[in-house]
């Protein structure tokens, strides 16, 4: 009786479910894994001794993890620091006989992998570790995207293009300025992707990444110069901007009646900024979560390149390989073409990938055509979750 | 040569466009107006003598504005308050020989309709006047629900829904609580819209109401209640909560660093209290502008409603009838089945309709049934605009 192991870890994606769903259908289709067992709450599942099993589940909950967002089975921020916690870990692996790990996250979660596989290898317990990626801050080094990433990216051009169309028919005698706050606190793929929309030439006018320091003249002379040339402005700030003292804009630097210091968001910063020296008004909208789990507008390509990745993984340890995390290469962008590819666990995890400095118009806080090129393909097609009196039908395990 | 004027005023909607494409339509079929004058930025584009014209209007414009969101022609805020507008108007309206005043918008847009239509009879210019109703915020009186609520109601129990599924599987070792802002100032009805989503059985837990007054006290006390029997809890709430002293929630009563009195937004002030009061982590989506011109999700329901009533406004004054409203009035819920009626414009000018006091439970901070079998309806069915390049195609002018 062999056993797989399966976990959704760190922040959720709109289409991290479509991973579960290749895992799972791989793993009921093959004759070497006889169950998988799929952790509550990340790796926490395996501390628990909490699981679902491919025992409770059928295509047909295959079919309805494609459509829903964030984790249905539960997420974790857990990391691996003790040598206590892999003997625990490999203890519950010898009694289930799990002999397969596939472990669905981001950076840290790509450490978790590595040092599970390390563990094993020291210790001769056969076992088979693949790494499959997901964040939507498209941050993960080693591959050309991840999954999550394009549906968020939609998600954000989509709303930049309703917001701008808003703010555009507001702003004779109303708001002039219209920010979004967008996630992505230390690489600017999010902010940036709000440019999708380009071809629309309505915007968005600047964009705050964190990889350029905020200058606060600079920027308030290119809202005005815009307000001067268009009379309506649209920004994409992340939330991680800084100013190149290292501190962040988000941080308000007074604190509140309780005498707590006050990290407000960085989208209502700026916008107080804008009221009180340009005397503009200005509306912020923070979608926060909703973005990463606003599956009723996600990428079709997304949808299927994340479920294609869960079943590699499971395919890439049917033919013994282990150690890897699954990646994307990109063989063209036009017409747009990839191929799943793999890299040892030990040189994607901890690392962050910045957005490219080529991709950066740091002159005109904006993004350059090769990032449009780049990303475009990522948000392509609609792929919708069936409704039910208005509302998606949505698995709730 | 006999011609109509139609103009879109206040805060946008989804499907204001909707109302614009089906009085279009009628007015391209009649042959008792030959030209329609469409105001640019609302009455505005009267007083600049700014128009697009049915000249330069198609079919296939009628058929890309029904799925293009905000105000394609644009909007106001500017209220007629002098003889001298009138006046004023009055002479475009004799040289360009204008007999039909159609306006798109809220409560302050019937005054204005309700203003022209006076001077109209008391100077006795031949004019039909048909006040066409719009607002997310459904607080138009005189109407079952206004169109543009349907559509926002679906955008934020949709969200609510998404950013819940979030939080339940983030909240054994990260963020325990969601709050969603919505808009709604004044009146509930798009805050209680988050509960459409109340037969999944996992949220919202608490709505607060600018129908009832904040009580920090009863606030912590139900949110430490949730967390204690559910482990995470999920808020809706509106911009416009108050103190019962009438102080707003949302102002924070310090000052930034320029000495200006900071108005922060409710959501983010709700968090601070939680995060100090409780220590718990809390994440805060505020939609603000998204969820007004969320097309991308529209209710058809709304969408079809809209279109249904701006052909009735035109149908309505080219029957002689003068100095109404239309209004929709709902014959069943189960089945949902509606027929659309009038209200003279002096009954529903500057009033403002408050979300039911027998749709509120009070004690839990909630609403209760009646509420749901009210608003389900009327965010049923999905009517998606094309997309190219995994953008909509939205109308731009």
């Amino acid at each position: 009786m062999t056993k797989a192991f399966y976990a959704q870890s760190g922040g959720v994606t709109s289409v991290i479910n479509s991973s579960a769903a290749g895992v799972i259908e791989v793993c009921l289709e093959n004759n070497k894994i006889n169950e998988l067992l799929i952790g509550k709450y990340g790796i926490n599942g395996l501390f628990n001794e909490d699981y679902y099993s491919t025992k409770d589940l059928n295509y047909s909950h295959v079919k309805q993890l494609m459509n829903t967002p964030s984790s249905a089975f539960g997420s974790c921020r857990r990391k691996l620091n003790s040598e206590e916690e892999l003997n625990f870990i490999f203890k519950i692996f010898k009694r289930e006989n799990i002999r397969y790990f596939f472990y669905n996250g981001g950076n840290d979660s790509m450490d978790t992998c590595y040092k599970i596989n390390e563990y094993a290898v020291k210790n001769n317990y056969d076992l088979k570790v693949i790494g499959i990626p997901k964040t939507v801050d498209n941050d993960l080094y080693g591959t050309d995207h991840t999954p999550g990433f394009g549906s968020a990216a939609k998600y954000l051009a989509v709303s930049m293009f309703e917001g701008i169309l808003d703010v555009k028919s507001m702003h004779k005698d109303s708001t002039k300025v219209f920010i979004l706050e967008t996630m992505g606190r230390h690489a600017g793929w999010l902010t940036a992707s709000t440019s999708l929309i380009q071809n629309k030439k309505i915007g968005p006018d600047i964009l705050l990444l964190p990889e350029i320091y905020f200058c606060e003249e600079k920027f308030l002379s290119l809202v005005q110069n815009i307000i001067l040339k268009n009379d309506y402005c649209s920004i994409a700030v992340s939330e991680g901007i800084k100013y190149n003292s290292g501190k962040y804009v988000s941080d308000l630097g007074y604190k509140d009646n309780f005498g707590n210091k006050q990290l407000g968001n960085v989208g209502n910063t700026l916008a107080d900024l804008i009221y009180n020296k340009l005397n503009i008004k200005v509306h912020t909208a923070i979608p926060d979560y909703l973005q990463r789990s606003g599956r009723h507008i996600a990428s079709k390509v997304d949808v299927l390149e994340a479920y294609e990745i869960g079943k590699n993984a499971v395919e890439l340890a049917l033919k013994e390989e282990t150690g890897y995390m699954i990646t994307i290469k990109r063989l063209s962008s036009k017409p747009y073409n990839i191929s799943l590819d793999k890299i040892p666990l030990n040189e994607v995890a901890n690392k962050t990938k910045y957005l490219h400095k080529e991709y950066i118009d740091e002159e005109n806080l904006n993004i350059k055509n090769s990032f449009i090129e780049y990303a475009s393909p990522l948000i392509n097609g609609e792929i919708y979750p069936e409704y039910h009196n208005g509302i998606p039908d949505y698995l709730l395990l």
